[in-house]
């Protein structure tokens, strides 16, 4: 195999392909990334864990097919500290990689590609075309309820719906619940399935502009994500996922119009001296009119109390939260103003825009 | 105690005194921030790990005098996070410190300010008045080699020397030598004492303007870095320092003219090839002639070879080398280009200005 590159786009694709290799793996070969290169095809780098994988295509001129898997990290540092911006990377029959750039030859021994565990190939798919920057936030503004109990598996990843106009991404972990939903198109296949949460981080990390198309292709049990230049496949979870519908009350007794920036930070404050080992100490919401909600907390350390500006409609409640719950809620909400409805001390508190039904962020109360 | 201030300048004390606040201490006031106003000195906090303490004047309105010490990463993360500008501080009889911003009150738990432990006095101290940038400057450039074996207790510290124009600041790990030398006025006082490693890397980070003064204070004990708003003061290591005029050779067998930039990261691509635990793998120098210098390393993990071009005087060497060292010590040096001199394969190495003696760094190599 030998091939010229740039230094910069190589280190870009090394980048990206590093975030499915696996860094505990017991397989020295599944901490490598494999690199293959075809004159018909390009050169391809790519890193999986056996669960994710995700390939980067690199422009290139091919000067001899070939293929091998050398360590990912040793291959990064090493791209990253190249002298000058051209680099050829070279192999001999001897698995020995050598990376040449100006003055400095590297020389480093390499795996045989042919030890190296094939991605599946997601066929039979039904696909959806969708902006990378729309996923991209609504994969930041679900993932942090994903569940990481692994007793109930289908929680552990975020169910996608396609019905058609929209797609909706769920998840749950127990104690809460966030949902968003956006209109995509129109005549789109009707399809749901559940994405690992790692596979849905990864692929919040790569992908990127605003203005950029992606494709998104499910089988029965693989997911592949391809931007044209990246391509992250995935295995699904299988199962049936919970009937999160049944969960969010249709309204509550009580609705409170609220900034989000001011909920935010007193919330963030008021968890300062709730010390985050002891889940016992909650954040306490009360109401003392219609137009003042008092938000505070007390805990060995001390106590926080702070009031801000809302309007109230319904009974008024006191009621107890676990600060972490809220905060990464209203961080993933963009809206200046939100409606928060309650049903009593003990039941669940449902975060939604003022308007529409872009959200919603379901909260279960800490009991009294 | 009773003061209002700005919560950004609050918060920058705040951060200046955090780093004399021992992290892992038995006592928990010495985990604590010591506030103290007065109507005569202004706000004073102070940290003081009982070796290293540091004090920062605030800009207050004081309405009543008082002392009273809070957790110092509490208080930190509370003021960095108020809503407003304007904070009032008070403290109540039951040493309950009210911190008030905007529509935030916190009520925090305070420990008795005469609990806490008086930073000595430096008295009858001589004083000698540099630039902050420059000694900022010649602690980076030195402190790296301080040595962290707590068998020599001496070479603990960074040793400073003032012969009545210039300062010189030495440290020396076993292994390695680093010398910074700068002319800095007329008529100083003569004067020499060993500053410990911790105070020196705390003084190196606050201290900040190249044009701003600093008054540096030395008793037979203590050390005070003085900059008028901030005062940081230390226990000076007792003991003689080692005599290392004797250690620096005043010239080599070799003399090589290398840029400074090329060197530095040719031997930052051969470490990533050194496994750092392996200590026993060098960066292996060679001259195959008086214009080349070779730069090379070889692990399990493979080769690196370069290139640079040099000028070489005297007699050609092959010599090894631990790349830490040659890195730190390249890593201090600003000259673009600079002069290394070589006595023999096993004889120190020396890196030096090509004009003048502003620096040396000496360097031992690896025995082949």
């Amino acid at each position: 195999m030998k091939f010229m590159c740039s230094r910069d786009r190589l280190n870009d694709a090394i980048s990206i392909v590093q975030k499915a290799v696996s860094t505990r793996s017991t397989l020295p070969i599944l901490d490598g990334i494999l690199i293959e290169a075809s004159r018909d095809d390009g050169v391809k780098l790519t890193g999986y864990d056996l669960e994710t994988g995700i390939e980067a295509q690199l422009e290139s001129d091919i000067r001899e097919n070939g293929a091998i898997v050398i360590n990912s990290k040793l291959f990064g540092e090493i791209v990253r500290k190249l002298p000058e911006e051209n680099v050829v990377i070279e192999t001999d029959e001897k698995m020995t990689i050598n990376i040449e750039s100006g003055p400095s030859v590297f020389s480093i021994k390499g795996l045989s590609a042919e030890g190296y565990p094939k991605i599946p190939e997601v066929t039979d798919a039904q696909k959806v075309i969708l902006m990378q920057g729309i996923l991209k936030e609504m994969i930041r503004q679900t993932i942090f309820a994903v569940s990481t109990d692994e007793s109930r598996p289908t929680l552990n990843g975020c169910f996608f719906v396609c019905d058609g106009t929209s797609v909706e991404m769920v998840a749950i972990d127990g104690f809460r619940l966030a949902l968003r939903k956006k209109e995509v198109g129109s005549d789109l296949p009707i399809m749901k399935f559940i994405v690992p949460g790692k596979a849905l981080h990864e692929a919040g990390r790569i992908l990127g502009g605003k203005d950029t198309e992606l494709v998104v292709y499910s089988s029965q049990n693989h997911i592949l994500f391809d931007t044209g230049k990246v391509r992250i496949v995935s295995r699904l979870i299988q199962g049936e996922y919970m009937n999160y519908k049944a969960i969010l009350p249709k309204s509550g007794e009580t609705e409170m119009l609220i900034s989000t920036a001011a909920m935010l930070s007193a919330i963030e404050r008021a968890s300062l001296i709730i010390l985050s080992e002891d889940r016992r100490c909650p954040v306490q919401l009360s109401m003392p009119s219609d137009e003042v909600l008092v938000i505070s907390a007390s805990t060995e350390l001390g106590t926080l109390r702070e009031e801000i500006a809302v309007s109230i409609r319904g009974e008024k409640v006191d009621i107890d939260f676990n600060p972490r719950y809220f905060i990464d809620a209203l961080r993933a909400i963009d809206e200046e103003e939100i409606s928060i409805q309650f049903s009593g001390s003990n039941g669940p508190c449902v975060l939604k825009p003022t308007e529409g039904e872009e959200f919603a962020y379901l909260v279960l109360p800490l009991r009294r």
